[in-house]
């Protein structure tokens, strides 16, 4: 079996020689400054990753990882546009950097760019590929609708919140992992397993995302700290929050929701995180939907040694070590 | 044979009960709105007509037809707010009713859909279906980017603007001939001469929507008119113009394209125009590229019969009485 990291190189080194050189060069110029920012390229490993559990070959699956990839990219650079992002991983976003006009057409071309990859697959699992891609963009799309719309929300519930994270996060990741196990031929009801371990770890993952803007340390997230806090964002933290407060705190969390003054709106903030333990809540949650990701796995048909790959990539996810 | 008027109302139709009802409405409902807008549909017509012509069944090829037109409502809406523009065929614009961000992402997922839609057709044609239209719509994205490039350049070649006008409007009526030629099994050959067909019918539409946009009547156009002029747009008209003036009148020229009085601006321009028969030379041109796309439908190996209707559609879509 390749190793994760054999994989991940062989990866790499198709990705760098795919750069796009053609004209216009407004056009393909900030679709290589996203794709140059540092990147864990998660979701292409995952597909290559699935695809070689399911005893297929990952070098055949090179193109429709690199489609993931590409896809998730689109969705960066116009997320940016709507959160009016100016740094992603600490480097300038292409809407910032080319203009907003580029950074929807940039992003329109790499949406575009993602199904030629995705061509590349054996014509037998294309209807299948194709579907369950085009299913997960427009769940991905929804997704952020939802996230906009739940900005202007003070009764997000908690499962809302965790619909809405599914869609915009988890759903990519369970659609790579799908498609890797479409590709080489796994039954249906095993497909179905491995997008559940995918759900599960990316939901998992956007929890303790949500607790790493407010409690992690700045430099390793890449963007500004509290950030979530300032922009009033719905995240598990926060919703929790809404749900555990005493009326007579709500009064407070409801004037700092308000603060103009951004340090001390933080401060305030976080002192009500701290008084209800929205932190170790929020670890704990994201801690069983873990679990409940390794069990979705566990689950899969396939012979436990074919998976070893995929429970160390959940755990490098989980711990940030990749 | 079913007529076009028969085939332009099952796919008016279809397309009035595909209304989207899903939630979010944030999403949802900008799409409706742009979709809503009546258009001519030529693009999902040109599909069916040439499905038929080629021997197969209209009916059959609904979806992909209906990707057509949600493909080019995407560009729509993203043009749009690339352009600033405040109203379509007089009415609201997408971004200006529901916000930029409401623009960009339902734009996306009109995109998305179309892909969704393209799914519908037989395994045996995917693959070139899907090559086909992903290639058409980068070369559309590049074309909107060349576009755009233009309006800061005052040193556009007529081959580059032809160039850029087949990607931005010809390509996706072509694609949508060769789509149905490939859904009836056309012989590649054919699928070229349809395709090319349909690059010379959207050439003549664009260089006559560019005199109509001078020279038309304010209220058929829908738009303001002499806006081109307004914006500097390097349209068929203005690019003659520069090749064509005198030295001496150049620097009126200059004034004028720097000119604020907006009414000003157009008189100076249009005096300019009939100056040097830019009205003529145009219509012209129009002209000629019709005939040689009446040339490419000659040429396609199919009996005369099974033209009828697509002779007939190039005829209405030259005359705009469609």
């Amino acid at each position: 079996m390749t190793s994760i990291k054999e994989i991940s190189s062989l990866y790499a080194d198709t990705f760098s020689s795919k750069d796009f050189n053609q004209e216009p060069v407004g056009l393909y110029e900030p679709m290589n400054h996203i794709l140059s920012i540092p990147g864990k390229r998660i979701r292409p490993l995952l597909l290559l990753l699935s695809t070689q559990a399911f005893g297929g070959e990952p070098l055949s699956a090179l193109d429709p990882a690199h489609a993931m990839e590409l896809f998730h990219n689109f969705t960066l650079v116009h997320d940016d546009i709507m959160d009016d992002a100016t740094l992603r991983r600490g480097i300038i976003t292409v809407h910032e950097k080319y203009g907003p006009n580029a950074g929807v057409l940039s992003g329109d071309a790499l949406f575009a760019y993602s199904y030629k990859y995705l061509s590349q697959v054996p014509l037998q699992s294309m209807p299948d590929v194709f579907s369950i891609f085009t299913k997960a963009a427009i769940e991905i799309l929804e997704g952020q609708q939802m996230d906009m719309d739940f900005e202007k929300r003070m009764d997000v519930s908690i499962p809302e919140y965790l619909h809405m994270i599914e869609y915009k996060t988890s759903v990519l990741l369970a659609c790579s992992l799908r498609i890797g196990a479409v590709i080489s031929g796994a039954e249906v009801a095993d497909q179905e397993r491995i997008y559940d371990f995918g759900v599960k770890l990316g939901l998992s993952f956007q929890i303790k995302d949500d607790w790493l803007d407010t409690f992690g340390e700045s430099d390793k997230v890449g963007k500004k700290k509290g950030g979530d806090i300032i922009q009033n964002k719905k995240t598990f933290l926060l919703i929790t929050l809404i749900n555990d407060i005493s009326d007579q705190d709500r009064v407070a969390l409801d004037d700092m929701l308000h603060e103009k003054d951004e340090d001390k709106k933080i401060a305030g903030i976080k002192a009500l995180y701290a008084k209800y333990d929205i932190s170790e809540k929020t670890l704990k949650k994201a801690e069983s939907l873990y679990t409940e990701s390794l069990a979705a796995l566990a689950s899969v048909q396939i012979a436990e040694a074919q998976k070893a790959n995929l429970y160390a990539m959940a755990e490098l996810i989980k711990n940030r070590d990749f």
